[in-house]
């Protein structure tokens, strides 16, 4: 069974339309690789049915703002290409915004930009599997969502398994096997989504990817992003304890995502051997606080807290999380192990 | 300035998924006239872009369930054409669903039937304007929803124009002017229709349009839906005498729907010059009673009734309408002008 874990809809004060500042940051860095691997890579001349139509993919785009950002740059860019290679006339663009079928659609297509220059259709479904026609996108584009896997691995939640994964909700602090585990899930689930891409993207059109990861040689534990989970976690168990949520059920509970680092990625890449790496560049990322503040972590976990625990918790839940980010210490960017992927692979002929 | 009236979308006991049997009922009966057009019409060799994707529209398409039968529909007719011109693979499918940005298109994509053999997009956006690249559809189908305009004619609210409709909500029982003003303004929507389809459709490509209609040599004010929006408005001015709404009010309320004849459909077609007509038939359609019960009305009128009226009146306005309903005489069938026309248009080359 696929699951999905939607980003908290609407726009209220934690949705992740008024949450996503962070994500925003990450395109506009991104935004330089994605006009250069246009300009270099794409093959607007060799691809006859690119002349007419050039369809692009947002794969997990959740509300907006920041899809349409990415859209943005992205058809500039293709634009550009055009013309400075003499084309007389611009294909017709036509945006695929993808995300679960619990996405709130809705919002979405209430928000989109007046005047824009594209043709758009909403896309519902997990990208684990296929989404569109066979060879019939030209750029695909996934901005901090490939972290969610399909599932939580499922021997976290077998007692008898050396990764039953007790009283912790993520893999940092974890022992080996659970990372293991998540490691393997990762792996399934990234096979599983360059195979559906492999068959959607024409030969010579570009993905372009930005995946938070950690970097090579560490330990999946190590991951930059277990200290905000570390902090969501400490509070279930402050809860556990007094006795508002049964201990149990935080056993039974393990957040569906995952870091990888480039190597991991390289390899995975390589092995399904559809693509080639353009280009794969680390970025640092920030400390944990900027990372997480309470209004992104509940837009983005609301939904998959609420499912396992129910509604009742969540509101003191937060207030704990916020109460508890307030008392760390600072971080300095130095001390981070966080670091954005930006991944651009073109489909091979 | 563009307005769009979605039906009540949800699962509730006014939705339109759950007051939609009569369009499921007219969609059956529509069901052989598509498909022989399928085997007799459609160019499955001739068109090169055929070959990998078939997409498929359906305009106006609400929150289902119908838009599933109509597509399920056409992509038998037209795999059982593939098999019989001896054509080794099929194409994909892909469909696209297409109405208002204010339909609930979350309550769509959640009522998805499983186990389909097609991919999903919607297309939020009116049809009165262009919302797919050039040359991109194979098959267009668009059931009840053409008689909705774009907008209500703007003579109907001048107090200056013989067509200022005093009193009433619709144009039967109206003086000529506000008939004509109805026929102009449903001209210039169906031009802006057809031009936009002519662009996206592939030549040789077909669209199926269902429409309420009336039969040739009648008035716009002879149409069987009138009697149905007459009980409404008396509704509406009954409220109105006993100081629940405000005259003036309805004077600036018109419902934005017409229903054409088959020979002023066949002229707009014709003039428009882009599609040749492959089929009109013409179905006697149901009685009044039959045509609208009150959840039906309801689920269709409710959106565009609060946005004039504010909520407050719609309970009781349904109320009394379901009272005033049940009253009529039953009709004779043979009774109604009231006509369903059917048409298959191909796109020329």
């Amino acid at each position: 069974m696929e699951e999905s874990f939607p980003m908290t809809g609407g726009d209220g004060p934690y949705s992740y339309a008024k949450n996503s500042k962070l994500q925003k940051e990450a395109a506009v860095k991104a935004k330089s690789v994605i006009v250069e691997a246009i300009i270099e890579k794409l093959e607007v001349e060799d691809t006859p049915s690119i002349a007419s139509t050039f369809r692009i993919a947002d794969l997990g785009c959740s509300t907006g703002p920041n899809t349409f950002f990415s859209v943005n740059t992205i058809i500039e860019a293709v634009t550009h290409k055009y013309k400075t290679k003499g084309h007389s006339s611009l294909p017709d663009f036509q945006v695929h915004f993808n995300d679960h079928v619990s996405n709130d659609f809705n919002m979405l297509f209430n928000s989109l930009p007046p005047g824009r220059q594209y043709f758009v259709s909403g896309v519902p479904g997990s990208f684990h599997s296929r989404l569109f026609p066979k060879a019939s996108l030209h750029f695909v584009c996934s901005a901090y969502a490939l972290q969610w896997l399909s599932r939580v691995p499922q021997e976290l939640s077998d007692i008898n398994s050396p990764a039953y994964n007790r009283g912790r909700i993520f893999y940092s602090n974890a022992p080996n096997e659970v990372g293991k585990a998540y490691t393997a899930q990762y792996a399934m689930d990234m096979e599983r989504f360059l195979a559906a891409r492999s068959k959607e993207i024409v030969p010579g059109g570009l993905m372009a990817l930005l995946i938070p990861g950690r970097p090579d040689g560490t330990l999946p534990a190590e991951s930059s992003i277990g200290p905000i989970f570390q902090t969501l976690e400490s509070c279930l168990v402050d809860m556990a304890n007094e006795g508002i949520i049964n201990k149990a059920k935080i056993d039974l509970f393990n957040l569906p995502m995952y870091c990888p680092s480039p190597e991991e990625l390289r390899q995975l890449i390589q092995k399904n051997g559809s693509f080639s790496i353009a280009r794969l560049e680390s970025n640092t990322g920030a400390g944990r606080k900027q990372l997480c503040g309470a209004g992104e972590c509940r837009s983005g976990l609301e939904n998959i807290i609420v499912g396992h625990f129910g509604s009742d918790i969540v509101e003191e839940l937060f207030e704990r999380y916020t109460k508890k980010i307030a008392e760390l210490p600072p971080l300095d960017t130095g001390e981070t192990s966080g670091i954005g992927l930006c991944i651009i692979l073109k489909r091979n002929h």
